[in-house]
């Protein structure tokens, strides 16, 4: 099974809006096959492994990350396929907790005679998972908020200079994390700022992360990077419903995906921005800032990672603030984040916090 | 030597203006004496183990992690009793720069006879005593500064509310941290609006670090805390020569010791205040902040020691930023330190820098 999850995670960030699941078949005690979801989410990990092993299926056990599912849809369900290659037992990670399969995968399974069971490395698979639970269960992506940041919580001088704070191990380990998430997510001010292009470099992979943007008014700049690139890139822009008509028409014609999003307090609403990111297909979100996208996401609630890289170097107060204002009044009202990791990467410190 | 280092740490903030240093003192085989320099700085950790081994000394080593002092001080040199005792090795882990010593308490032992070695475990000895070391070569005590802010670098809400943003185990730390210092320094708006005791408490340990308060008017509430436990918990403070006279004669009433600093820039000359503390025989100090004091601090390069307690709490940036304004206009201007040691610490993250 843990090869499985290992498997399995190779697909995060490529396979939505589908799981990224892992598939190993053994049979007396030789791994005859291994499979993991492919690009785009489909062929799916478990069709994958059995044309691994072939005839060798007969009598074997399947290790599967997820539950096997059991509806048809573009492709037909892995429960039947393990089923006609003669499986003899099934193990399975975790249960989905999709309304079309939803234990019916295994009952399938069950039903035609194949020890079934599950629980194996759960809560690693939960994990895995987490971005395809968070939109079927929430209707939502899972979403990592990442701050890179001075000794001092500055993500910049106060002239806006902000490269580099932390040194090449930590960008580098960003680019990673962006390759592991179906979309790379900034706000609009950081889009104007910086003219970020939000694509994973340096790590030799074919398909990149959607570039997803905030941006109310869509006044972002037409020669950026992100527009140049929107033709082969995709580029995602959550806008409000108050845009210019022209420049929902532009920006169509230059080739973002344009999602209107309700607007709360004169804000674009953060909880609709998800969920219609989430109704797009997206199941693993990277936010990158800048202070008040931050911010919103965090009082909202609906930051599920959040990841400090910390280099000790010291800017001051006049340096910009990576959160920004949240309207707190007691300490008390404070999101608090859990601890996961810390450690250092390079010369800086990365902690890891989850909700 | 390691059970030397180990013992002689035991003195640290509490043996100034002398080194906290550690002997033990083996023959054939067995530690017949160990010792390490006694609360206010004598006896000397030779003369302690020396006396604990008796006659066991002759021809025994004796391991002293800084180099035996050789000059007639309130007590008799070190080199003349390792000498008197029959010592016939001596295993030194450091040499000692003050000029009064710097060699001569080696050269004195090799003319008697004895084998002489340095420098072993040199380094953990030269951090050991980095305090004793600053003061004799720069004329100013090691300055650990220490912050305990939020995961966006606040260090109380926008309405002053601070506690609590870490947790016990942080909390209980930062005591034990002031009490192996000579001393725990803090702002004046510290003290005003925290009005803090600035003890070590829960430890169980007797003699409390001296408090020092940096206030170049002396504008500090007379009813504070620091003020009451003044005749009891030494209390130091650094002022400007403007200070108001009164001020300055009912301090001393109620027990402070005042400290006359230079002026510079229209606020009290960090380094300059160091100098004074260092003639005032403090070598090691713990400064927990504010924000201003910080700044100057890390303006004036004068820490060594850069303690984050990061909490995973978000504050926003209505918050109070722990380090004040610097004055940076560009990044590669902005004062760096060395990562030492990332490390949980209950929940929060203990992150550790050098100069």
């Amino acid at each position: 099974m843990a090869l499985a999850l290992s498997l399995g995670r190779r697909g995060q960030g490529r396979v939505w809006p589908n799981p990224a699941v892992g598939c190993v078949i053994v049979n007396a005690g030789r791994i005859v096959g291994r499979g993991c979801t492919q690009s785009g989410g489909r062929p799916h990990a478990e069709t994958e492994a059995l044309a691994q092993a072939g005839p060798a299926s007969r009598g074997a056990t399947a290790y599967v990350t997820l539950e096997p599912c059991a509806h048809h849809g573009r492709t037909p369900p892995c429960a039947q396929a393990l089923i006609d290659a003669g499986i003899a037992r099934v193990v399975v990670a975790t249960t989905d907790s999709d309304p079309r399969v939803d234990g019916q995968g295994l009952a399938m399974l069950q039903a035609a005679g194949i020890v079934v069971s599950t629980g194996l490395r759960e809560d690693e698979a939960r994990a895995d998972h987490a971005g395809f639970f968070a939109r079927t269960d929430l209707g939502r992506p899972m979403l990592t908020l990442k701050l890179a940041s001075s000794f001092d919580g500055r993500i910049a001088t106060g002239t806006g200079e902000s490269q580099w704070i932390t040194d090449t191990p930590a960008r580098r380990l960003v680019h990673a994390m962006r390759s592991r998430h179906d979309a790379v997510m900034v706000g609009g001010n950081t889009a104007r700022k910086d003219d970020p292009e939000l694509t994973v470099r340096g790590l030799g992979i074919k398909a990149q992360p959607v570039r997803v943007v905030i941006s109310r008014r869509l006044d972002l700049p037409l020669m950026s990077k992100l527009a140049r690139s929107a033709k082969h890139i995709p580029l995602v822009l959550c806008h409000g419903a108050d845009a210019e008509p022209t420049l929902i028409h532009t920006w169509r014609d230059i080739g973002a995906t344009l999602l209107p999003c309700a607007i709360r307090a004169g804000q674009l609403d953060a909880a609709d921005v998800l969920q219609q990111l989430g109704k797009h297909g997206l199941t693993r979100i990277f936010c990158e800032g800048g202070a008040a996208l931050a911010a919103s996401l965090i009082d909202a609630d609906l930051v599920d990672h959040l990841i400090g890289m910390t280099a000790g170097v010291v800017i001051g107060a006049e340096g910009l603030p990576g959160i920004g204002a949240m309207g707190l009044s007691r300490l008390a009202e404070a999101p608090r984040f859990t601890l996961h990791e810390t450690r250092r990467i390079g010369p800086d410190v990365l902690h890891h916090w989850v909700r």
